[in-house]
């Protein structure tokens, strides 16, 4: 989510019963200038409701998510240590072993205090980081994400059962797993309930936001995108057109598809492409749209995705929906409806 | 499925109460035999069982799969005007419209007794098919699905949720929608359900079924692989080492990963690589495996099927574990037990 996990967004989310994130960056600066900033707008919030103080009022209930490839580590732990956020979410490594070093050192510069939620997108690597860095969390992402995740992947509906099922075997049952990817609304989380996950997490909603810190061309993007599988690309092309190097070869970027995509499957080189690219990064909101080059990353639940909204009202509408598609699946399922019906 | 689904496995399930399908394939002669085969198997089952005899019984309770580019309509009409299976299932047709003249054509020839379930992988199609052809039913196929399916596309999470509000904003909700892709246990069904679908199809769970008819090389990469994502590849590769022609060209086939895959990968040029296909043919079951060069068609879900079994066992142990996925999720969501403990 980079600059799109405002402040702002992290804090709404937290002080509607969700968990807030900011993601790290690579300025220790900004990242502490953003800390700040979200730890004012929750005392802000918090002294609007009756809360009593809680232990967990030492730490600031929000996460936040390091892209451990292009991270220092030494700046996460300055950070981190000054304000102890809940979480702390680690993904995309150089190599697996770098898991190791950034959960001890973060779980030292916090006395334990920040859980460490680890991002895997394969049954392997969740194998490798439990191993090597005893996460209190997996957040496990399937192939419908938006933004970057491994290449090669399966959803979220088989992904999920497969590592619940090795981490059983590793006798590691109770770590929770939460899934990502493709879940947009109640429905995508009644079903990562029912896959066994014990929550999930939501990326492409949030884009749609007030609180998010998109352009408006990406938001509308977002709104006016429908059949989320077909109007969505993985590939390694928005990458390559922004010039971002480092990313390990084995992920690439689920975003909407847009002239850029277009022009590549005719042929078009890269450097014409991103010359392309570079002519339309003036025009702004214009240049969003399917014949546009802007990157809009996206989820394939992007096509669920109808209106923008405060982050709070998407919060407590997932909720409620997400209730309510559990209680008439297990109607059905109860009656066996559906068989008779066919 | 093609000649995986045979009568024995068609009439195992549906024995068992699902419902079991056999592929129409391209021969009149092969088909016409394969319905007098499933109608003895399930006559002599039946026999073993106290059935009240219904209106369902002029019926064989089956379904026919039929692959449109390729097949014939004259030739589907004449093997089910004779048997009048319960359901014809249509997929992959050159041009969305086959779907209107075969499902006309089928009711026709079965005066409507025969339902028609038509399979489609986008919101697009699907509300192209449901215009066209109304559709007893709609197989929804997600991305993780083995064997082919459109190339681009999301998994059921989200495709399932934007294909049902398609229904609805169309004035057809009463179409009944099936999952497909990724599933193959219990959690996947809940999931399914969860999701809004009435029910789910599995392909790849029936591979490791007793009564399939598939090479035991093949059955056993279902048992072996783990890690379906990772596993198994989207690729057009398969169809040209078997010089299949003819696909659309938005096809592609879900398969595990072998020696095929990986030299491509590293540049081989297809005719080298169908020579080396050609000379393994002949080796047998040894020629599967991520050393040989055979075709294991599968999906992501391969990596949660552990034991070959009966087809009646696949399909009880499916059910109960599903309806215990469903009620454990409502606990979960009831007590926001993931949310404290987290």
């Amino acid at each position: 989510m980079l600059n799109a996990a405002t402040p702002a967004l992290a804090a709404a989310v937290s002080l509607a019963g969700g968990i807030g994130f900011i993601a790290g960056g690579t300025k220790l600066e900004s990242l502490e200038a953003s800390l700040n900033n979200v730890s004012s707008l929750l005392r802000a919030g918090n002294s609007q409701h009756s809360h009593t103080k809680t232990a967990a009022d030492t730490q600031l209930p929000i996460g936040v998510g390091f892209q451990l490839w292009g991270s220092k580590l030494n700046m996460a732990i300055a950070a981190v240590a000054k304000h102890i956020p809940a979480i702390v979410w680690l993904f995309a490594p150089t190599c697996t072993e770098d898991f190791a070093s950034w959960s001890e050192g973060l779980r030292r510069a916090t006395d334990g205090k920040t859980k460490i939620w680890i991002q895997v997108g394969s049954v392997e690597e969740a194998r490798q980081a439990v191993k090597l860095a005893e996460p209190d969390v997996l957040v496990v992402q399937g192939s419908d994400a938006g933004g970057h995740g491994l290449a090669k992947s399966a959803s979220v509906v088989s992904l999920v059962p497969e590592v619940l099922d090795m981490l059983e075997s590793a006798n590691r049952p109770e770590i929770p797993v939460l899934a990502a990817g493709g879940i947009a609304e109640g429905r995508g989380v009644a079903a990562a309930l029912a896959l066994g996950a014990s929550g999930v997490v939501m990326g492409t909603r949030f884009l749609a936001a007030q609180e998010a810190g998109v352009a408006k061309g990406w938001q509308d993007e977002i709104i006016r995108v429908s059949d989320g599988g077909r109007s969505t690309n993985r590939s390694t092309l928005c990458d390559r057109l922004k010039e971002t190097e480092g990313w390990p070869s084995c992920y690439d970027g689920r975003a909407v598809g847009n002239k850029g995509h277009e022009d590549e499957r005719r042929g078009m080189p890269d450097p014409e492409n991103v010359a392309l690219y570079k002519s339309e990064l003036a025009q702004g909101d214009s240049a969003w749209g399917l014949h546009g080059r802007m990157v809009a990353y996206a989820g394939t639940g992007v096509g669920l995705i109808r209106h923008p909204k405060p982050a709070a009202d998407i919060v407590s509408e997932v909720r409620s929906s997400a209730g309510k598609a559990l209680r008439r699946s297990v109607e059905v399922s109860v009656g066996e409806t559906s068989r008779a019906k066919l």
